[in-house]
């Protein structure tokens, strides 16, 4: 019997999931729940159902992991902790500042009910944040960089959107190629935030706005902009389309340290994506995650867990004894 | 009480693990255990003891982790089960090929005295081997490479050595830019071995030797360098020394894979390592896997693990919650 897998929320994460769990054999998608009409939500999956959020009580015994797509702002600080009652549960709750809040309601639900539940998965938080723990405790005297990018800034897009007189607009966030060479030859720079990232925006106007106005509101923009090198392009509603529809993403997560009784010695430790599809690279973590979810839960652990808290060999579909011989 | 740790061989990698030891406030070294006459080996910590291997069996109740720092070819498979029933071990065993069975030695040992014995700990296998297994579990469809270098090849150092009128030599090996540039721009190339690295060799002769032969035999020794592109330079002792006395390495793991419906996006992931020092490297994270050897067995844990088999979070110092806060 293969990992039954239902996914609650079918925007961009939830197709995402779908199409990854397609790509894991020994799991099947159960079933998407949407707060939606389910007869006007189209699946690319036959075999599994669309229902109604609310019928999802009905479910806990069809269902061994259910993986929550909503957003960080509103809907999984309320969605995971609720739902972790039921089921066993993955989110990729990305506000950071927020992770303790989040990770003490959901391990009080998913201990109380004898279930599992994974937080903050996908590439930053989650892989990314492997990374940093990993190279840390590996080289304790370092310095430690993120950069993101080239991608698609979803927040910073919309906030750019909101701005009167805009139709559309797509922003890119790019590291600074001179910043990460600093970094590469182990140079160890202090850098401010305009040093590491530029801003990149390509804006559709309404009829008869007034572009100068638009790109000064976008460059003065206090935290998303006014603290970058920030570039504006007007461009028609074809072009937006035809070249900025994609959502690409990634980023390098450094630590460059030292070693030696002296301190004699230096290390670089890179950890890089180049991501064509942001929702599917980060759904793609979250189904390994879920498989890890289903075996601890299957093992009779409980609570809540981050990508911290779970050994690598359980993310995968090989055994132990394959593992060593394969990937060791 | 610090974490008290024991090592048992004084070379490269055992001075490269006091090194380490000593930048973690958590843990101690206890005492080094040599088959040398411990009047002869002079370690760099004060506090630290110099034994003979022999008294090893009266530090049992001293020693958290002992830190096997013998060779992959005759030390380790002995030494690794042996120490097993008395200690908690870490080494750094890295015939990939002989992994399982070293594996079942070393678990049966650890198991029946109740110790946790934790193998093939360093960069590859280790850091390397762990990026393979997390990027094949995201990426299930895709493919998989390996670069290393440039650095030092101590087993090709040795092979050139063994050549009659060889009086010293280095041996690095170098990635092809070309090969990996197509990796990186997601083209899956099919690489042959010699399209993969190439090897130059800085060799000092004996007195009256012949280049030509010396070359023509390096050049075509079968395994090491039949197979690769091989540049040869003869030079004088004073410059191997002076250019070519550091034991830098590195390296890279890439997944390339394909995501969507219907595999419409195409994702890298990279890890890569630049290192100074191979042996200060590996012994840093040695060092890390130690504090979770330790972890486990305090926890009742026991048998034989692998770098796949411990959760994240047992190799840094920092409590989960001040991971989750400071590093997710």
């Amino acid at each position: 019997m293969k990992m039954q897998v239902g996914i609650l929320g079918y925007g961009n994460l939830g197709r995402g999931v779908e199409c990854a769990i397609r790509q894991n054999p020994d799991m099947e998608l159960a079933a998407v729940f949407t707060r939606r009409n389910p007869e006007k939500v189209h699946i690319l999956t036959e075999s599994a159902k669309v229902c109604m959020v609310d019928e999802i009580e009905s479910w806990t015994d069809k269902i061994d992991v259910l993986i929550l797509c909503g957003g960080s702002a509103t809907d999984l600080p309320e969605q995971t902790p609720k739902y972790a009652k039921l089921f066993n549960v993955i989110d990729s709750f990305d506000t950071h500042a927020r992770i303790p809040e989040h990770f003490a309601n959901v391990d009080a639900a998913a201990k109380e009910a004898g279930k599992v539940a994974v937080i903050s998965v996908g590439w930053d938080p989650g892989m990314f944040s492997l990374n940093r723990l990993y190279a840390n405790a590996i080289l304790p005297e370092g310095k430690d960089y993120t950069f993101w990018g080239k991608g698609v800034s979803q927040g910073h897009s919309d906030a750019i959107r909101r701005i009167a007189g805009v139709k559309d607009a797509k922003q890119y966030t790019i590291p600074v190629e001179e910043a990460l060479e600093a970094v590469r030859n182990g140079e160890n720079p202090e850098l401010t935030t305009r040093q590491k990232h530029t801003r990149e925006c390509f804006v559709v106007l309404e009829e008869g706005a007034d572009a100068a106005k638009v790109e000064e509101e976008i460059k003065t923009m206090p935290n998303y902009f006014a603290d970058y090198d920030t570039t504006v392009h007007f461009i028609s509603e074809e072009e937006l389309k035809a070249n900025h529809s994609g959502i690409p993403h990634g980023g390098m997560v450094l630590r460059s340290g030292k070693t030696g009784w002296n301190k004699e010695n230096s290390h670089l430790i890179e950890y890089r994506l180049k991501l064509d599809s942001n929702p599917e690279f980060t759904s793609s973590v979250i189904v390994a995650y879920a498989r890890a979810a289903y075996r601890l839960a299957k093992e009779g652990q409980t609570g809540c867990k981050t990508v911290f808290d779970i050994a690598p060999a359980y993310l995968s579909s090989k055994s132990g004894e394959e593992l060593r011989k394969m990937m060791l």
